[in-house]
């Protein structure tokens, strides 16, 4: 595989997810922090009228607004659709090299500690991430491969993956993120310039990583409001195995509602707030392992 | 004093509260739950547009617009300012008998559990706070004597207050916290009925309190911005003591910034999402107690 020339940072794609929006701001103020002798990195705030107004989004999701097809269309008078083609423009320019990887930071309402979401398998993204969980435990691996369908920012890269960590609140900075966070793009970065100095040592034999399997939203009345809550056996669980059986949500008046798959199954993104609008209460994984 | 006639339980104040939301839609579907012998239950939902959005507010802060000389001002385009006008003809209409209690829920990223607070200390919510903190340990009174200047919803009623629960993040349902705000607001009309029918035998000795003393703003930069994090070693640790020298903030390169204060206090509302834009970090108050 050639050499990684250039890498994006973005934050605030989701302007209410201050940890990637203050990261790539003192990323902005230090660049030597993300510095490295073999690439060049860049960091780049997102949805700039959403940060402003500490909102998910002014229109539509902006993390929706990346499909190739549409980045070709008639502009209309969407911010997000007009911030979508200027950040194509600074990411894959028409007069010079496109980025190479694309790091986008996310933050969650759901316990996902420090996950990096990959959209395929390419083997560098799989060796990447073998390294990286290998040596930070507070680190998982979620792979979720519709990437050309969902019209994600880090689409625009065959390398693209986000960085989700939680919980922590829309509109909130955990300093304890923060820090986790950081030191994770870091050792990512760190690899980056090993890898392209030849100085990686593949050292782990399997990838462990949760694999999407399906979208549950939550029980909903005629109306279509919601019905029931998380229960709270299965709050803050996110990567724990949930058994055929067990406890998934809790009516208003306390009656339990089970898991009726066949199989366990490890639900990450549970009670996320920005997925109650897109009716996904939890996604479904299962753990695998790819032999490196 | 006079029996208790009329009481209110006011959810969607603030739109993305949910716990209080869903209480009141379960209230309204079941007003069984709320009701009592002795006196009239309404459970109002507040900022209607605010909840359909899932927005704290719309145009201006809804918890703001109770100011008497505000109400009586001629009406603009503002929806919130409209809304209150709404909300105090239900509360107090001009033919029939105004509620007595109101008993406004919020919910708060702050790790504040379940927290009373007080506009004033009228011996009737003095003994009501005394007897639901001394029967439920989750319970802490907080009293913020500023209830005419703020424009607060439940300033209408000399015995409204607010119960706020957290940490939730904005937007979210947390079964848990649900469960123990309906238990607590069972408790609080319990009580009412006690006193109605003179049952209430005083057992408590004191209050135990905590006081508003000061507002704490984040350190800012020359722009405006925060230029600081809460300290982990104070995340999370709303009620407990914060001793002179004890770290505060830390900023994002590290430093840092120690609470210059020369006495113990007990902040609250740490790190509340909605309150960066009001320019508060947290509130310091001080531990007291009334002899009753």
């Amino acid at each position: 595989m050639h050499q990684i020339h250039r890498v994006a940072i973005v934050g605030g794609n989701h302007g209410n997810e201050l940890t990637g929006v203050y990261l790539v701001k003192k990323f902005q103020q230090y660049p030597h922090l993300i510095s490295r002798s073999s690439f060049h990195t860049l960091a780049l705030l997102g949805n700039l009228q959403a940060i402003a107004q500490v909102k998910r989004y002014i229109e539509k999701d902006s993390n929706r607004c990346f499909h190739l097809q549409e980045l070709e269309k008639p502009l209309d008078n969407i911010y997000e659709n007009m911030r979508a083609r200027e950040i194509q423009q600074i990411l894959q320019p028409p007069t010079s090299e496109p980025v190479d990887v694309i790091i986008d930071l996310h933050s969650t309402t759901a316990n996902m500690g420090l996950t990096m979401i990959l959209g395929n398998t390419h083997p560098f993204l799989v060796h990447l991430a073998a390294h990286i969980s290998s040596q930070n435990s507070l680190v998982k691996i979620y792979i979720h491969q519709r990437h050309s369908a969902t019209g994600f920012l880090r689409s625009l890269s065959e390398l693209g993956f986000a960085i989700e960590v939680g919980s922590v609140a829309q509109g909130v900075l955990d300093a304890e993120l923060f820090w986790q966070t950081e030191q994770l793009i870091s050792e990512i970065l760190d690899y980056i310039e090993n890898f392209n100095q030849g100085k990686i040592t593949p050292v782990e034999d399997y990838l462990i990583y949760y694999q999407f399997l399906q979208v549950v939203d939550y029980p909903r009345n005629d109306q279509g409001e919601i019905a029931a809550m998380i229960h709270p056996q299965l709050q803050s669980r996110d990567y724990q195995p949930l058994k055929p059986g067990a406890s998934m949500f809790v009516t208003f008046t306390g009656v339990d509602i089970l898991y009726t798959g066949q199989s366990i199954t490890y639900p990450i993104f549970i009670n996320e707030a920005a997925y109650y609008e897109k009716q996904i209460a939890m996604y479904l994984t299962e753990k695998q392992q790819i032999k490196l």
